[in-house]
């Protein structure tokens, strides 16, 4: 039996309280949104974040953890709280205050079979079917803050294979700020950051010329990380 | 007495949910914040963030404006909600996991009465006493998501008083970047915004020249607020 810390407050008001993962995946030429049949009621179903409620003795953080791995089997997915959903009617079965995690992963580490296992699925960010709940108002916020991290921070590494081209490069930029990007600029700002390490080896499948792989330089990206950036 | 809303979920795990708020105030040179004497156990008398808990018919913002309201009969305090601190004993006393915001205020409007009144006091960032719980953690990140905002909107304005000088708005900038800006640079980027409007009076205790006072135009101000400008 879980035993319950006990409160010496006299204010008694204990709410629910729930983490939401808003997981982006990106497939090469667009942004997509990981959703997942609500598998309880209320709601059953219907699409829905992943999420789950935080435990007795873990912080959000953690819970997020734990359901990212529960869900992908993965460890060490970058995540980051992004907000707090908390209006009293915002969850029809009682009162849930949600903390709200956006999720960055390269969609080819997601087998079918694990979207089957879980009934989730990849939508375009511009094609999110009716959610449950305010959903939807979590899924807004969290492209909105993911859009703001990428201005100063190389988190965008995390949604591209280990292998990419600066084709695709450009367009996961293209796809978070829904706006065309001028292809020099972005390769004369990578080359400044000296972050990419371009690899003898080109990808053929997209053009007949081909595209260099480039992979990016963990050392440099990882003092860039705990610096401040303009990186775009 | 209080009618608790009844949960359909099986979770039974209910957590205390508080609302803590970082209040910034700027008194012409220095980034202050505001500091109360915590009036009950555990940990009276120690310094504290300005909190409470989130009611049963409320949301955080709204129980942020009630904090706000009951400690400086102020309304429409710039306020923004920038994380959630969830650490299992975080709070020596039961599980409380703390929605924190940041607030904005001109500390010429807080009375010597009003501080009085609430035990509270105005500290310099670089000053801040012993606090309890993560508290400390708490004012550190709210300085850094401040920061952040300020880079693209115009919240600056908050802190300052009505009528302001343009060396009270350069030390505002340069107290919360911790660092020296170019005193021409700032002029021209204001000047290209055209949020600023000169006034035909001049503040002299200053300065034998003295400086001119300016005063913002709110309508454009409105404007920049709605789109996302390269602040400084």
């Amino acid at each position: 039996m879980i035993q319950r810390k006990i409160s010496r407050y006299k204010n008694d008001q204990r709410i629910q309280v729930a983490v939401d993962c808003v997981i982006f995946g990106f497939d090469g030429s667009r942004l997509n949104v990981l959703l997942i049949k609500r598998s309880f009621e209320p709601e059953k179903g219907k699409w829905s974040l992943v999420g789950g409620f935080v435990g007795n003795e873990e912080n959000a953080d953690e819970a997020a953890i734990r359901i990212l791995h529960d869900l992908t089997g993965m460890d060490h997915i970058y995540m980051e709280l992004f907000y707090t959903f908390s209006d009293v009617d915002r969850d029809t079965s009682g009162r849930v205050i949600s903390i709200a995690y956006f999720a960055l992963i390269n969609v080819s580490n997601f087998s079918e079979q694990l979207l089957r296992d879980h009934e989730a699925k990849w939508f375009p960010l511009d094609k999110i079917p009716t959610l449950i709940f305010d959903h939807r108002r979590i899924v807004l916020k969290g492209k909105e803050s993911l859009r703001r991290k990428f201005e100063h921070y190389p988190i965008g590494f995390n949604l591209l294979p280990k292998k990419f081209t600066l084709p695709q490069l450009q367009n996961l930029y293209e796809a978070i700020y829904e706006a065309p990007l001028d292809r020099r600029n972005l390769r004369k700002k990578m080359g400044s950051l000296g972050i990419l390490t371009k690899l003898n080896e080109k990808e053929k499948k997209s053009s007949r010329k081909g595209a260099f792989y480039y992979v990016f330089d963990t050392v440099k990206y990882r003092k860039l990380q705990s610096s401040r950036v303009k990186f775009i």
